[in-house]
């Protein structure tokens, strides 16, 4: 069932061959996603996600093969990350930073991807699984490749840098909603954030 | 019994009116932080601490009331806030964001109070008791006061944002345990990470 689960590609949707009703499948993952995003990968239940969606456990587990399963297929985030890194990528490297936090604050303020990362985010502290494809979606399909293409020494630890304040950011705006924080303008966190991410990738430590 | 629990005062040590056997609590308390830093508040039962302590459960509701009790007690961090935050605000402004990152940084590493740390990080993305309390301990008692003491404008946006670097450092470094970051000297670190918290206290947003 999960055979591609570690194989680094997320976006690949391999799960298409038990498809089912379509309609139905994705009420599963919608009801999967809120459950996961309100409570996390450990504290939510194949059962708590079949009532959600008025189904039968079984037919849950008959299409996703286990809580894992699910909760993969529900967090393969529906945005292609090649295509974002191109967008951050693209243009003066000195605006390298401010290009990738509009980027990333585009996908949490997102309808539909933005419950997602929240619930990839309560899972990933808790969850071993979760913490592997957080670390795969957010450190390694964008701000590794982004980190690369800076072109600068240190291209891992920069990105973990990056990793590190939008993570962070996410936790301290989306998941526990700090205010002032939560509520200011996206341009405004921008304008905070960019020259941060702009020194991880471009620039130097201070010794 | 949580009588104290939203008082704003985590550290004040209120529970001590039934205290018990010392040794006894003491090692309760010491595998509730093991078993909450593993799994996170939601997936840790009372009696699953009580097995890891050999003692009943019964005890463990005796002595801490509930699951939340148990919490609260594990999570008073045995640190001296406002002390770490006269370390932070003493000394050249210039100088607050290094200052504040070694302190930060120090916790961290400390082989008590680090893994309460990760117990607390696990536990605030699943759990709104935890996140409050993380809220408050982090933010409240040690960002907020170093804020306010830089004497700047927007002291609570900048306390978050400060705030959001050094959690999101704490999941990488620490929780995730992201190579190369979870292995460079904290000295390294400190040099990374300095000029953003300075900047987030001192400095202002890039238009």
């Amino acid at each position: 069932m999960a055979t591609t689960k570690r194989s680094g590609r997320p976006a690949a949707r391999p799960r298409g061959r038990r498809p089912g009703p379509s309609r139905t499948r994705e009420e599963i993952l919608a009801a999967a996603r809120s459950a996961f995003a309100e409570a996390g990968f450990k504290a939510t239940t194949i059962r708590q996600v079949a009532a959600r969606a008025k189904v039968d456990p079984a037919l849950v587990m008959q299409q996703f093969g286990s809580k894992q399963g699910l909760f993969d297929a529900a967090m393969e985030l529906p945005f292609d990350a090649p295509a974002m890194v191109a967008r951050v990528t693209d243009g003066p490297r000195t605006k390298i930073g401010e290009r990738l936090v509009t980027e990333f604050l585009a996908l949490w303020d997102d309808p539909e991807i933005g419950p997602q990362m929240v619930g990839l985010l309560r899972s990933a502290t808790s969850d071993r699984e979760a913490a592997e494809l957080m670390r795969r979606v957010i450190g390694g399909r964008l701000m590794a490749p982004v980190a690369r293409a800076a072109g600068l020494d240190e291209a891992d630890l920069r990105a973990q840098l990056v990793w590190s304040q939008m993570v962070g950011l996410g936790m301290a705006r989306y998941v526990l909603r700090l205010e002032p924080l939560a509520a200011a303008p996206a341009s405004e966190v921008v304008a905070w954030l960019a020259p941060t991410v702009q020194r991880y990738l471009t620039g130097s430590p201070k010794r």
